[in-house]
């Protein structure tokens, strides 16, 4: 039987393996529209051999899974946990069930992902009831949090437990870390946990240019979402527990909220690539400076305004919708408020100098038409 | 810097990647606990390579998911969809929600994984009510179904809207084409949809030696888990609707129940390697002869009686507890029913006939002491 | 056997019958907190004792709860069902989860009492998405509704299915006929459904001096959520469907949500009490008097200012918070919004000109201190 | 104004007062269809009327809900807090939810009340998984507790965190003080509560001739749904909280379950008219005696099989379907297994002596033909 003798070599060292599988895109065509558009990072691909062949026990008790806990707990501190998940809204909602009673509401910005970008699976998921405010930049303060923390007596009220922040924000804007500490402080002083949505938290620490601790763990911050994909992972993020007293029977909250994967190791390990060296690093500082020169661009050319300060991985702008358009035909973006002309240019850890330019170049150009 | 450079080479062509993850296990060493257990066939990595680099856009609008359609379509006929998921539990849970209503309940078996092996899954993300039936060998019937099917005007009741059945069942039992089609005309003439978890649908398509279609859309199957990761993936399912007049809106079911991956073309390219060809047949049928090998070796030995019919990747056995328990020391499977001394061994797409003969000698060898 | 003589007499017509519950409290103290505060009106209480004796069927299927229907259609049209319900809580929420798919998002003011007083029972029971807008004074427009009414292709937003309204608002605010029309057919134009909560719809109507049909079917709503308790029930509430196309399966509905009554004749027959003839005119008009008169005196007291348009039974003042707080040492009443200096005095049914008047020398009294 | 004259009379004690509604009944018929399907005592009318008047705080700080926990606790001990909800599914909802965490489920017979008749209640609203065991006569034994009982620490599997029994039980059948006692030392030793689903808890303690504490707090029961509508109540339920230790936060749990009256007084005062002296045993004590009553006469009738041990209210009998479905023209009743040849006959609060013996000789009489 052929396949015998094939399956007989499992790893496939040999040669190159083939598959049946047929590239259909092109490799050197990149855009400004997400960073979740952008592939695998090569050292990603790499670790996933690396974790291939043999039998590993499923469902985390794999060795890859519990090595991970060292590597997070060498960026997040001694008491770290690490609960891979599959992705970020998964990550969310297994994180702020953790943190909450069946009663329980989530105080979070009118701009956060949970609120407008997960189809409602906190709620869904969860029962959750998402308490919001709005904001100037997406970013809470103690002051926007008091908008919505009270009434922990009133059963009329579902009952404020958790404070969710995202940082880096979704509109690409920055807490500093005692704007962190503040918020954290003000949390627990009112009984409530704090939760960080970290879909792009190492872009955080590149652009503050801090360890991921000094906002997370350090600064008070009980749980976070962290976010893999969005820095060159395949797929995969992870719920880190940072404070253990707050939290139960994690294991099985992710299994019923069906974020449990069975060949654990396959996330573990690229998790491990990314976070054993400097590679999730050298990703986010990357797509950071590839921001930042097309922001530096988009400044030259006149009629384009910049909406927000460009503190990590994004640009959001506004200019005329019809130029926007005619320069979605060469380059992938997405309007963020039509109406207000406004459109957002990420960058991702592939974004090359040479992308940048070649977009500026079309910017100016459809801008002078 | 050091890392643009790097970072402008994303396809990493020239030389092997470099990673530091780690490798900490032995790939040579296999058990039989669990399909899940092994890792990713090397035709499935090497298809990871080739949709990898350059952009794409995330969330399935990319090229892979939808070449995946016309893959998908020639195994189960021209009005299938696949919709990619992360794992079995989001395939089975979005495929039911999608055939119920607020108020619908699913017949299943008492041991189908669904009930026993989600930990509420159904029951707390699509807020389902199962109404379960004992059966012999894990395979339901008419009759099976007909204990519960009925009420549908009670409001006490929760409605009976779907019959849901494994193929293969959990306990490694196949039904015929026939027995599917039954099962499907009895269901749909008492106005219920019919949905097939298929976490290992490519073993009884082998070991019934018919195409996948034959017990799915041509017998009358509404909606079918597809399972990739058992057969050889790294990671990913899909749900197939089969029947598109018993759904609606099956991608904000999907977001909604956290199961949608934001760079999608990398389960899509896994399916596309697994379906395109021939590996999803040749890994079934490895898998299921490793079966058969080891069941024909395990008759031979005295004291070891075979519980079910060997009809897959399973054989299920009874032997005495404390030779299990020996034996566990050197070769990993799990008890299935300790009190009853029965034990599941799985073979995988990576069983070598050496591991089976090295674990039926281990076997002789522990019943002989 | 003594009881059993007793129990041969159920109607128990021959004297009046005693209890061993004892009266705890003065039935001749009132204030100004809540119509909830207010107990039964005798017509209500009285109907009761006529539904009373002998045996009915339970869960709906009585001669009182049919012949309900007739009644609710001499008001809302002869399309019109109703679905006896506990409480509003409940009324809101099997009529929201009627209108929508497991995706759906309900659009609704930022001041809704489905947002900000049901502990998160529409997210936690139906697991709906509540998309608010921030209103002047309680009320919806076309423009306010376009602030969230978007993104139906878009899987990553709760799909926008159902425009909430309350009539009248939870200010105390009114929509006139022409504007619940403008909303109705502005939501109908963009696929969705109108729901009108009407914990106070009597006093709408009565406010208004218009049928309840003139801004319910008349105008384009969907289904209502109709008011008893507030209005001279003892407790009792009923979703009135007006499109029957727009619903499937409600009796599944409300048995799920837990809100079937068995006993269901005795809702029944005081929706008949309070809608059979003028009871539920007569009590709406009178707590809308009360309220006027209220506002009258209010407005004659320098230093006390009136917050909204008092259009039904509410009314909102602001005043020194020290004058509020000594004035609810001698009557009930309730801050809106401490931090403002706001307040809300509420009349009932049972509201009398001495009451108002007692609690108006009282105002002028404090505020003189 | 008329209605002002008759509102500043509210007690209206000095006529009976008149109301729109009409009777639609005789209240003399009386079937066996359930004791849902009669009306409430006089004693409990009476008491809606003693509580009725003036102002009271609404949603449970009124002078009867606070009266009630003294009432309650003469029962049911010192620890016992009671909290007022509008039905059976809903006391039952509240209850089980208050004892689990989200991955929680709960162990309970095939036949019990929360499986089959509550639409799927406790998994939609509570998302709580339900392992049901197969008995014979509605009774859990310790080993049938331990059919489902295990799996605690493993992720895959919801976690059994509470026993669930009836009693009296769904089949009419009764636990004995011991029984309870056993299964409650069963549970705590593997670390789950019991809940006791008292619809008919008035009936069980008739029936054993014991106060209702010695077989719940007594015996280690640490939550009751304690039912009051099928023993003479108009309406309302109460979930009784016997072990604190084991609860959170009650009130916010019952407000999100939608079981929030905001005249609560009407059902406290209900409750206190069916606790404070004896209405409950003497309402219990007598449908105990008419089933006797009617169980005898049948044991008379050849070809009528009584199916278990009348024990409490319900008779259980096998009679040819022919016959029944000629009875069921002269009395209401229902078949319980239409397969099985099986009828339920449902003794109430007002069934009386001529009821039965009027049936038994219509019995007598379709069953000689």
């Amino acid at each position: 039987m052929a396949d015998a003798q094939h399956l007989n070599d499992p790893a496939g060292d040999a040669a190159a393996p083939v598959t049946d599988a047929r590239r259909r895109h092109d490799p050197d065509v990149r855009g400004f529209a997400s960073d979740n558009y952008a592939g695998a990072h090569p050292e990603i691909l790499a670790a996933l051999a690396v974790a291939n062949g043999g039998h590993q026990s499923a469902y985390g008790a794999d060795d890859y899974t519990e090595h991970l806990q060292t590597v997070v707990r060498s960026h997040f501190g001694r008491r770290a946990e690490a609960f891979p998940v599959f992705n970020g809204t998964g990550a969310n909602v297994v994180a702020l069930q953790a943190l909450t009673d069946r009663w329980g509401a989530v105080i979070c910005a009118e701009s956060a992902h949970i609120h407008v970008d997960e189809c409602g699976a906190p709620e869904r998921v969860g029962g959750l009831k998402l308490l919001t405010v709005p904001t100037e930049d997406g970013k809470l303060t103690p002051e926007l949090i008091d908008r919505q923390a009270f009434g922990w007596d009133d059963e009329h009220r579902a009952m404020p437990q958790v404070v969710s922040l995202a940082q880096n924000t979704e509109l690409g804007t920055l807490y500093t870390v005692e704007e962190i500490r503040a918020l954290c402080d003000h949390a627990h002083e009112r009984g409530m946990y704090v939760h960080l949505d970290g879909a792009r938290i190492a872009n955080a620490a590149a652009a503050l240019d801090v360890p991921m601790r000094a906002f997370t763990n350090a600064a008070g911050v009980d749980i976070v979402s962290f976010g893999g994909t969005k820095n060159g992972m395949l797929f995969g993020e992870a719920v880190i527990v940072l404070n253990p007293d707050a939290v139960r029977h994690m294991k099985h909250l992710r299994k019923l909220s069906m974020q449990l994967a069975s060949k654990m190791r396959f996330i573990s390990v690229q998790l491990e690539a990314l976070l054993a060296g400097d590679l999730w690093l050298r990703n986010a500082r990357h797509s950071n400076a590839m921001a930042q020169r097309l922001a530096e661009g988009v400044r030259q050319v006149p009629g384009v305004e910049i909406s927000y300060p460009v503190q990590a991985n994004a640009v959001f702008a506004r200019l005329p919708n019809e130029v926007s358009e005619r320069l979605q035909k060469r380059y992938r973006f997405y309007f963020w408020d039509e109406a207000a002309g406004e459109v957002r240019w990420m960058c991702s850890f592939d974004t090359t100098e040479q992308d940048v330019d070649g977009f500026l170049a079309a910017l100016r150009e459809e801008m002078g038409r």
